[in-house]
């Protein structure tokens, strides 16, 4: 059984990359789509495809459009959503990822460090399982193959 | 004709009852509903039902599946939701409330300050309307009276 | 039993009017419900709202968003809409509000003159309902208190 | 990844041809469908397959029933639709097919040229994505893969 | 609490009189809804709003637009459905309303004489209660206020 | 594309294997489900799981149970329902099969023989096609292929 | 605003009117619905309105089909469900009401003594509250308002 | 045509094993899949990864929200669902399973001793079928593919 499981959160270091890895070491049958991780790409893409935008606002819009676009495509294909916070940024596209997910009835795993606790309290009540570590979600998805 | 309101967002200052009060200056027929106020009852209400919890996580745990119950239930009776932003705290809680709303087809409102626009930009182009004022906010609304 | 009856259409002459008079006269319980049938108003809601856009794409936009918004909240309360399509104009809102509406399974019905059958049978085949002038729409709906 | 994209829109040029002649260059794993594209066999079918009707309103009716169906099972299969505004003809399949798509929450994007901006402002605010080259259309589907 | 209750099945005789009048003799608070019951208005309605049409089947399919128009209308306003089979006609309209509310998940009951067991058996395993007369219908209805 | 075509209707003569044929000839990629086609199995099936029951009721109740149960797994793998209607028989299982299918939104197209034109007008009118030979619906799913 | 609180769970003790006595002390507007709460009524209703049923099993189905109809009806105007398990029976109607809320997006409270914490884990964890007494589950109700 | 059948129920004999062999010796194409089988593991799975929890309650509440997680995932990829009842345990988990199950519209099968059929009345009248033997309700399921 192939599951395709949607990597939300943060796109400033390489913690997808390494949740592949080991996922791979394990021989979990997955396939992993996610958000753009190039953040340059993420935040141009709107002018890239329309053209100049006059200002920040309308360039925000147009990159964003295009980035909820490809995140609706790839979050429909899913059967699990991962949901990574760190402590830095407000990652608010990460709460938006995890909550649509949760109302679609996707099954969520929130990754989130201690400190995160409290200001996540209601968002990690909502989801299916929280950890802290990327580890423990892999160990959670292996879980369903075992 | 009386529309249900549900207003999501910060806790931490009056900004409800002030737009009650427009509201209620533009004679419009709205029933405003939303989180629990009282800050400090928000977070102790887990433990003030439950009793005591071994520690903060569970402390929290208890209180947040509380007020995610009572969300639920006032966030069904809404016709539209307003979803502000401040400038401090991580607000996930909004951004988890207005991504809920959408997926559930509310139409919804998000009110956020001009510092706020590039990370919540992805959010703001998936609601129906984005604003920068709560007086803003209400001629969306009140246009629909109109 | 009262209905909720949503009129799509276009906003240029006075068939709202019009129609809601024959259905006091027929002494039809119905409350009506529609878009801004102020022009001037529709074109400029988005800019009298946020303020002055960079040219007429985003002055078009901001508008649209909120009249999308009313059209949201006030579809939802529609237990059947009314979509009238003239001669002139695209029209291609009244066509989205048509198909939106079948989409969500709302009763339906068409007012199209005879010179309008071929480039909206599509949308006439799917609707419940195809009529020629809007006397016959309220005898449709008339049909439903008998 | 495959995905299938749905191309709505009028059926009196070659753009569809021409978007999947792209397409492939571009190495995309792409299935297209979309409406008859033979006008000719798309005006009769109805009277082909059900025999003569008496006259044009029922010709027409006897034709979009089973255009109507083919468009309900192919879309259905659809991923992401592009739906296609060209500067004539009245469009009105192309604006149910784009509308009917984004209630069913399917990923849309809408290609239009420059002087349909105000006509089509609703339903471009509505969709995920408004272009104006069917160039800019792939490049948004392209990035979904990136 | 006032149910509203659809009741589906031939309109050739006076089953529902019957049964409304011993509903009010329970006092039971049901607002009762159905089909058109003037056989005559019910098959020639399309004809009377829609003009003359060229022949039975023509004919047939506009009162049958309307009637469905009627029935799709009143069957989502229904808490309740009672669907009755009685030994004459095809009755197939009721067969349909039978299906489409269980489809919905409305409650339905079904009525029909022991002669109908065998070719009723599949919807009558659908249907939440079968029953074999309007008095256990009835009955069944009473139970949920008691 | 291969498309999954349920064939609802009596199963007391040989139309599906005749219409199988002919999809077959035309090389069409269909695969084909439908309810058990023995009608003695089909009566007796649950008894024959389940052991005698006590009187015919009972041992009909038995039965549609296994039925509905292997129509309710197969329909929903279906795309597309073929809804047959013959002269003999009450066949209240198709008009509910064709109900339940297009409540779904399965794209469904009606056979019926001119003499059933009345009384399945508006369970004719609900479908999205109706045809009066098996070659016809055929020419129809045919014309999504081309 | 008033709540409708939908009361699932063992009828052989007088818990439910303990629960109402003490909403009305706390002044809360709550209308409450349940299962039939004669313990012998509640088995008997089948062959009450369906005459005598050959053996218990037939006996036992036919009561619960009319139970499961009342249920149906009153779930659906439940705003929340409170699902209570005692110690004694094996109460699998108050674990299927609960699971049933759940899955239909229904608020659900469930009251459970200590000793039943391991066997309800899972329904627990999926529960939106877990409580000990009806006092909690009344706090919980009462929080929603304050 | 493979079919996905989830099978719920005890974990503490081998019935899924049994059910497995015999249909692997009736050349059934199925998947099976289910809750973990392992009772130790599902009973610590939560603390094997989210670590020691302060007390059984919570130690619970970790385990039960991996094994929900479990079971989210596989039921939504099953055709049908089997859920067991056997004379020990409380078994709520499977009530929960079949319940959320047929909700979803899922067709399932109850497999139940004659013991039970009293206590089990209201959610065996609500399943598909209900049997007493795993042999059974494999021939339940072979019945679709005859």
């Amino acid at each position: 059984m192939n599951l395709t499981v949607y990597l939300a959160g943060q796109i400033h270091d390489d913690w997808r990359d390494n949740l592949k890895r080991k996922a791979k070491n394990k021989d979990l049958s997955i396939s992993f789509v996610g958000p753009q991780e190039q953040h340059d790409l993420s935040d141009s893409i709107g002018e890239n495809i329309l053209g100049a935008q006059p200002g920040n606002v309308y360039r925000d819009d147009a990159a964003s459009a295009i980035n909820n676009f490809r995140t609706e495509v790839l979050l429909k294909k899913a059967d699990i959503v991962i949901a990574l916070f760190g402590e830095k940024y407000k990652q608010w596209n990460t709460a938006m990822d995890a909550a649509t997910a949760l109302t679609l009835n996707k099954p969520t795993i929130i990754v989130r460090p201690e400190s995160l606790i409290h200001p996540l309290k209601e968002l990690s009540n909502k989801a299916n399982v929280t950890v802290e570590t990327i580890d423990q979600a892999l160990e959670v998805i292996e879980y369903v193959y075992k």
